[in-house]
């Protein structure tokens, strides 16, 4: 791929590119919460839970509160989520349990083949907004190869702040120009892109469920355009 | 294994417990420098390498010096190596090159099944003073099945420092009783133990090549002392 040849690492934005946090926080929901609102879409609940996710994360980037790790950040979203849904009286343990949701995501299908392929030639390494314990158990249930689990937690810095990411090519001694931003979302890449990473934008249309997804990639300039990750394997030449 | 039930993640040490530094280091010293001096001994370049390995680690503990990875400490130090045995005029690239011998280490003939044993139960991390991009470099060569690459860097601290420990157990969600710390050095083990982690001594006693290892695990009351990671995986019953 002309001008990629330096790339030495692929760095993954996880929720959304990589796994369907959608369907698997109302799955989980769904089995936790289904005997207390048997009525309620699940999909709305994990979408409210995820609007959340911004807002939570910008009391951090701006000082507001010390560094919090997403774990922590999305359980106290999900009181609020619980609360906005009427749904009272949730043990401490099942709280626990849902939180968790977001460690058990599974991968698009396309996922773990493509990692596969690409892991061959480069290194793969998160660089999600996800504590390190969430990625990890992901990656354990859903049999994802990165050789390094890094991101927003080891930065201690949301993403698209630079840090999270200049933090994380330093961790793979790579210059930024070497490292290539797998995300399904503009904003993750262009922020990639001004700290000098190399752009890969995944189509991931399903991400919203039955919203349509507003990103539109021509407007972009990304150095690829892709898919899924069987086309990411093959525009690399892996 | 009484005593261990809560254990949710294995820690390891690498330099001497997961890899042979001594002869892979010897190897590539002969590989590269042999033309400048075949009648070196690789493995004795190898010790006197090893050996400023403590003292330049020690400089950035006391504050000496600012955060420095080891790559850059194991770089520091072979120039110094190079000089005492008169070898001169290498040219940067064989420095590098040679500098990344550490990057390219073999393991143990126990280590790669070992691993995947005991990665059906529990969260494999490294927790050593080696640099990330180091050690994934050796994991992706020699297999070596991590689901976290942790230590030193991300801690930007070395061992012994509690923070080392300390910091890898926060980035896996882990209690510090919750993690096994597994290394064929006393040191290590009683440094992680006074953090509040278990211990478990592996025997490793080719690590000085013909030079006796003057470490004896009697002495220490460790929760385990195996052979190797297959009695290892065999005592934590996976």
């Amino acid at each position: 791929m002309p001008g990629l040849e330096s790339v030495r690492a692929l760095t993954f934005d996880v929720f959304g590119t990589v796994v369907d946090w959608r369907s698997g926080v109302a799955r989980d929901a769904a089995a936790i919460l289904g005997a207390h609102d048997a009525e309620l879409d699940w999909g709305v609940f994990a979408d409210r839970w995820r609007a959340l996710y911004q807002p939570s994360m910008e009391r951090v980037r701006s000082g507001e509160r010390p560094w919090t790790r997403l774990d922590d950040l999305h359980r106290a979203s999900l009181l609020q989520v619980l609360d906005e849904f009427g749904i009272k009286d949730l043990s401490d343990a099942d709280i626990a349990g849902l939180n968790r949701a977001w460690h058990r995501l599974d991968p698009w299908p396309d996922v773990v083949e493509g990692l596969g392929r690409l892991r061959t030639r480069y290194t793969l390494a998160t660089l999600s907004n996800g504590n390190v314990s969430l990625l990890v158990d992901m990656a354990k249930r859903a049999g994802l190869p990165w050789d390094a689990v890094l991101g927003a937690e080891v930065a201690r810095a949301y993403k698209p702040l630079p840090e999270a990411y200049l933090a994380t090519a330093r961790l793979l001694d790579c210059h930024p120009e070497e490292c290539l931003m797998v995300a399904a979302h503009h904003h993750d890449l262009v922020a990639a892109r001004s700290c000098g990473f190399r752009t890969a934008y995944v189509h991931r249309p399903k991400e919203f469920g039955p919203i349509p997804k507003n990103d539109l990639p021509a407007e972009h300039g990304h150095d690829l355009v892709v898919a899924d990750f069987l086309d990411l394997a093959n525009a690399l030449g892996t």
